[in-house]
């Protein structure tokens, strides 16, 4: 394949993983047929005759804008992911991401294990020029709109330094790929003035000061809210509030269906309002809102959750060509290569 | 009044703050006088000529197990809890605290503000001998039952030889005044091997290995789906937790409130599943679920939220009661001062 340009009306190529996650390959297939077209190849990597099979099992030929990358190993959920990958350098996360940092694709998806992702990106992929730490955003919703909340989970240590290329890598994601043309970004901390938050929180602040769009300290309960367009935190703090928040979508609705189900009454009731609730949880679950990103390498890459439909899949493709086709790495560059590192 | 022991069956002195929050004199009076009685008095701490005015007007006479101690300031919520606790040592707030540290009363309860209630504790009450650090802690619901989160914001800076010290307060807390036999104890961390967490996390992982009960690492989703009794975080991330769940419990009632009103059909259902989904959010929400607890000061005090009702006002002075009959702060000291303080 021909090196590729993210310039003009060039057809995006992205790498989806056809073996990650607990529906591969069919939904896998079927989202890449979906996303595809004169816009965007979808490179199917994994398994090249299973694969194939299955595109043809679905449609009956292959389609102009799908193609095939052999990759025979995989990578299952319960590997330990960066050791699976080192162990493992066929494997479809692997190269989903080996394409993208050999300049042959532009974006990668998976709904393969996060762990394993980040260590392939981090493994086959460059960084961006000027990015010190890549950071995993995930899109998070709110009562006024998607909320782009990061670091997830890439780095467990909180510099003060992270914090500003967090939100300038946070805005131009949002404004990028999610469409907002002017985001705010707020910086996530604890609310009485006693506690203004820990050290690093509080020498992020102020180096966040000069920052676009900074809105000062959220709390917890802001996110969902809505209160700024993009949360910065460590990814420690961000990987356990994103978790907290998907396990309390699932404890809610876990006890919405418990509690209209308990009386007869409340049983024909529940028959009448589902269809209204049908779609609550992909409203309310950050987990199958949008997926992770991971910010900051030579090309976008999202990963689904395990149990990704066609639809989320199809989806996840777009927005990794979206940002291929708006060329967030290259804005990446210029905001971040340009700029002085602050000191902590 | 006499010193208070907590031996044997003395009656049980609880200080509420009848000033405190946004529905003070009337609920927090009839709290009082829903929950006292021969075994617990309770102490109204406020104005006096409006306090005892308005339990005249709610029963028509001063009940024998209510009794008034005058303070004529407030606290409102607006104020920086620290300067106006300093500023205002007459206020309820600081007096409900400074009545439990002179020995006048075994705990305080307050709807006021948390910041001011955490300052007043540290101003006006000793820590129990052995404890290094004082720790919030909340009362979060989950698929098996109350957890206890904590520290919920009371250190900002996370030390890992805090940890064990969390682990048995809020082991004991659990024990005492939530009546769970063994409580089970977890570490708030992330699941990824590859960010196993951060620095003082890993080290205090290390310390807690001979806490009773430990179980391990813990996931914020785990919270809700109360995989442990108790979760040990630090104060910034705990405080986060806790209001990120706190945001999530009201964005998802809107969001069903909305989904619901959306359609005739949906409306119809509605009507009908309304009794069935009340008190719903009373079970999801942490923070009205029974308030934040101080731990680690001598006398136990119960932070409830601001617009708690009287129902949850005598639920937390019966907490305190409870806390204090069963010599809470007494195992405090007995497991905290005969413990080595571990190195960090």
């Amino acid at each position: 394949m021909s090196a590729v340009t993210t310039s003009g009306r060039d057809q995006i190529v992205v790498a989806l993983d056809a073996m990650g996650g607990d529906t591969a390959p069919q939904e896998q297939v079927k989202g890449a047929l979906d996303a595809s077209g004169p816009e965007t190849k979808v490179l199917l990597v994994g398994d090249e005759p299973r694969v194939r099979a299955e595109v043809e099992r679905q449609v009956g030929h292959v389609p102009p804008h799908i193609d095939f990358f052999h990759a025979p190993q995989t990578v299952s959920s319960h590997e330990a992911g960066a050791t699976a990958v080192r162990e493992k350098p066929d494997s479809s996360i692997a190269q989903v991401c080996r394409l993208v940092g050999q300049g042959e694709a532009h974006g990668a998806v998976s709904a393969g294990h996060t762990g394993a992702m980040l260590a392939a990106a981090t493994l086959n992929m460059r960084r961006v020029p000027g990015v010190i730490r890549p950071a995993i955003a995930v899109v998070v919703p709110s009562a006024r709109g998607p909320v782009v909340l990061l670091d997830a989970g890439a780095s467990a240590e909180a510099r003060a330094e992270y914090y500003p290329q967090f939100a300038l890598m946070g805005r131009l994601f949002a404004r990028d790929v999610l469409g907002i043309p002017e985001p705010t970004v707020g910086l996530l901390s604890i609310g009485e003035e006693e506690l203004r938050g820990n050290e690093a929180v509080q020498a992020a602040h102020a180096l966040l000061r000069d920052t676009p769009g900074f809105v000062g300290n959220v709390e917890g309960r802001d996110i969902n809210a809505g209160l700024a367009d993009v949360v910065v935190t460590d990814g420690f703090t961000g990987n356990v509030v994103l978790k907290a928040l998907e396990g309390a979508a699932s404890y809610l609705m876990t006890e919405v269906r418990a509690a209209v189900t308990r009386t007869t009454r409340a049983r024909i009731g529940a028959l009448l309002v589902r269809p209204a609730l049908r779609g609550m949880r992909d409203k309310i679950d950050p987990e199958v809102y949008g997926g992770a990103y991971l910010l900051g390498v030579r090309g976008l890459c999202v990963i689904t959750h395990g149990n990704a439909s066609s639809e989320g899949l199809g989806n996840a493709v777009r927005l990794a060509a979206q940002g291929a086709r708006e060329d967030l790495i290259g804005h990446f560059a210029a905001a971040l290569g340009s700029e002085r590192v602050p000191s902590a």
